[in-house]
Order: structure tokens, then sequence, then C-alpha cells
């Protein structure tokens, strides 16, 4: 008699099917890590995307029939949205359901989510560091998260063995787990993710306000360097605006940080200061050698 | 009795071996554009590596030596060496020479290098919109031209001719070609370039300055965003020290401009002004299409 092994899941369901919510559902299926994914989002759109591209089992646009019976829920929606459902499906959860999420900062969800959720449900707060400037159900892909960090924030008391179960989903991924403080998930994100973005969607706002015609030359002219830039402010404008007012203290702190020095090294091209500019170019290239040895180019 | 096919230039001489001379010597031999290529470079390493690697049929020290009889000079070296090269290597330039560069800042080169010229050599300012963040003669590769942009800029009364065989020899090398005023050219790639390594060297030298054990975690979860800043970011210094330098100007222009819009944003933070974030992060995404569009992401 033949016996199929027994999944880590029985029922997920994926609360917002975009980039995010699309790959983890691939990456599931493929691993064989769930009996049943359903899924749930709010634009119809969306859900009737999730069903054509057989991403789920079960598409809706009702998050407490998604949730109902399952045994890990991730939110894989903005920010801004996190508190409500969490008060929305909060009745709907099962005894022992785990409820994880996927934002990239995790103060604010602990602050948003937490309080919505019942003692006999299992909260996780987690963050894969993962993504593409793609959006929307057809962009995700089982792969997205092989080979890249998922940083969980548990907090004091988290059932052991919830935790562990998490654990291997996201490693049966692909993934490489570290376990955090969530104050110092939000500073460490601060620079390595959002002011890099900060960033990129200014300088590519200061491109897109000049005249029309130098614009063409602009992005005719981008493989120099403003390309690269362009990539990453092609990312979901909704999300990062959620990032940016829900990490405000830590991005402020680092944003002032990088104003100051982008003000001394104006300076020093001001006033000719070869010497200080070649010391700053010489010492970035070390850090790119550690991103290379990392295995994170 | 065969004949071989004409080769559109006898002699070129490359003046420094790095990324881009070594490169420009790979595709002249690849595409059989030059009976003879030589290369001068002050360093003995690059010397011994260009014969080493036989990117070149000669190499040497000597810089008079190498432009002999060359009916095209290339020079590739940092902006700042330009001025003392191109009056060492006046005396030796043959009758009817092209002279052209392939650096980042026109203005500026025509400044240094123009007056050095005789008028029996035609100098012609060119910038091939290429490049990677490795250095060095062995970083070089056929290829890199492909599909990018080579901006001439000549003077007036330049000879026709002459710009034709300089425009030939980018074509068949792969690129496209585009011809610019200088003051016009510097001005493009100060907001397409020079900006965008400005900003890249300083949120990188941001993120070297901090402690080390947040720097380790750092270049862990660079994938979230930093990563993309630090392959620009580990590009030549000197080569970048001398952009900067020589178009002061332009550079300065546009950080300022960079700076209002930064300093707009971070306000928009610290006030919860999410319908500013996400206008501006909604209208960069149009960029991006843009680059798409033109093939240049």
């Amino acid at each position: 008699m033949n016996q199929s092994p027994p999944f880590l899941f029985e029922r997920v369901a994926i609360i917002g099917i975009g980039l995010i919510g699309s790959s983890l559902a691939h990456a599931l299926r493929q691993n064989g890590l769930a009996r049943k994914i359903v899924c749930a989002d709010a634009n119809p759109e969306h859900v009737k995307k999730a069903v054509h591209l057989k991403i789920v089992d079960e598409a809706t646009r009702d998050n407490c029939a998604a949730v109902e019976n399952a045994d890990l829920v991730i939110l894989c929606t903005p920010i801004s949205s996190l508190s409500k459902i969490a008060a929305e499906i909060a009745p709907s959860l099962a005894n022992g359901c785990i409820v994880s999420d996927v934002s990239s900062v995790k103060q604010a969800v602990i602050r948003d989510v937490g309080p919505s959720i019942p003692a006999h449900v299992h909260f996780i707060p987690a963050h894969p560091i993962a993504g593409t400037e793609h959006s929307g159900p057809e962009a995700g892909f089982a792969e997205l998260f092989k080979g890249r960090w998922c940083i969980l924030t548990p907090l004091p008391g988290t059932d052991e063995k919830a935790l562990k179960k998490l654990r291997t989903l996201w490693e049966v991924c692909g993934s490489m787990i570290e376990v955090m403080e969530p104050r110092h998930h939000d500073q460490v994100l601060a620079i390595t993710s959002h002011l890099p973005h900060l960033i990129a969607y200014t300088i590519v706002g200061t491109a897109t306000d000049i005249a029309e015609d130098l614009k063409q030359e602009v992005i005719r002219y981008s493989a120099s360097g403003f390309r690269d830039f362009t990539r990453i402010a092609a990312s979901d404008p909704i999300m990062w605006r959620d990032i940016f007012l829900n990490n405000r203290e830590a991005v402020l702190e680092v944003l002032q940080r990088f104003s100051e020095d982008l003000t001394a090294l104006q300076r020093a091209i001001r006033w000719g200061e070869g010497d200080k500019l070649e010391e700053l170019f010489a010492r970035t290239r070390e850090i790119r050698r550690g991103i290379i040895k990392e295995k994170q180019a």
C-alpha cells in the first residue's frame, strides 16, 4: 500500500497573492509542503489570475473563508492593511494555527497584528529578504527564496514547536534562517533596504522632473549608472509607502547620516579635494568584496 | 591570389590598457579593424599582462614609441593624466593621425588635450557609454560596447572623413552613435552617470562607517537593495575622482536638485504624508518602462 509523505501543513492560507504571496504558493507546491494551498485577495483580478494560473487550490476575496481550518496563515499584504485584516480573521482562526507575515518592518507588524491574535494561535513574524521589481500574482516563482535569508522575529514565549515548523517551511523553500530582535531587524533593514530604496526613488524622481527632451536622453544613456537605480525604484509603490511610514524612526536616522556624508562629499567636489574622494571610493570597494564572499552578489 | 580585406586602421595605439582600453583592443582584434594594435601604460604590471594575455601586438611603457606611425591614438587613462600625456605625445604624432579618448567628461578633455594637438592631427573626443565595476587589462572583453551608445563630441571644423572613420570603428564594435555638443554631453552624463555613482559611493560609505557587528549584517542582508549600489560603488576610484573634479559644475547642479528632492521626501516621511510618497513611487515606475523599451535595461 502506498502512503504519501505527510505534509508539513494541512492547509496554508496566503492572504494577498502578489509577488511574495504567489512565489510562496509556488514554493510550497513545488516542495510538497502543504496538502492544500488557498489564497485570499481583495483585488478580484488577483483572485481570477491565481485561479487561472493554478497557483493555488482555491482563491477567494473572503479572508475569513480562506483562513478557516488553516494550520498556517501568512499575511502577504502591505503593512497598512494588516491591522484590519488581523482583526477580521481573528474569530475564524483555528486552534493551534500559526499566523505569520512577510513584511519588511517587524515592530509595526507586532504593534498592528499582535493585539488581535487569540491566545490559542501562534503569531510568529517573519521576513523573507527576497523580491524583484515586479508585482502581482503572475510575477511569482518558486525559486525566489533560494539562497536568500529569512529573518524570524518571534516574541518572548513563542511556542518552540510552532517556531520550528515555520523555520522548516522557509528552509525547505531554500532560505537561510536568522532569528533576530524586531527592533534590531528594523534598524538593519533601514540601512540595507529602506534607505537604498528611498535614494533610488529620489534620484529617479529628480531625473523625471527635468525637461522632457533631456528625459529621453536620460533613458537612452541610462546604462552608465542610472539604470541600476530605476530597477529598484520600480518596486511596488503602496508596499514601499507603508514601509517608510512604519519604520519612520530608523529610516530618518540613517537618512540623516547619509545626508551628512553626501554634504561632505559635495563640499569635497566644490573645493576640489581629490584625496578625500579617492579615499572614500577606494574604501567602498571592500564592501563589494564582502558581499561577493557572502554569495549575496 | 588571396587578398586580405583592407583594415580600417593600420596602427592603433591605445594609451592606458585598463578595462576600456583592453576591451577596445579585444573588439578591434575580433572585428579586424586594425592591422596592428599597440598599447602603452605607465603601470609595468599592466604592460606585462597585456603582453601575457595577447591583447595587443606590442606593449610598452613609452607613450611616444606607441603613437609613432599610428593612424589612430585612443587615450584611455584617467582624466587628470590626459593633459600631460597629450603634451608628451604631440611631437610623435603622425600626419593625419586621429586622436580620440573615452572619458566620461568632454569639456575638460577638450580643455586639457586640445591645446597640445598639432594642426596636422585630427582630435575627436568620444565617450563609449559602457563599463563594469571591474578594472585592469584582464577585465576587458570584446562585447563590452555591443548595443551601447557611443557619444562623439567633435569640435567645429572637424574633418568629415576622419569623423566618419572613428564613427565606423565604434559602429563595427557594436555601438550606436550619437553626436553631441560637449557641454550638453556633460550635463546629460552628470544625471545619468555621475550623480548615480556619487550617491552609490555615499550610501556604501555611510554603511561602512557603522559599527563593525552591524556591518557584517549589512553585507549579509544586502540582497534587499543595498547590493545594487555596491556594484557601481566598486568602480575605479581614480577614474571617478577625476570625473567629479572635472565635471564639477554640472555635478553640483544635479546634486543640489537631488538634495532638495530628498529633503522633501524626508519631510513627507517625518510628517506621515503617505500620499506624497505613493505619488512619487508610482511616477518612477514609468521611467523604468522607458528604459526597457529602449533596450538599455
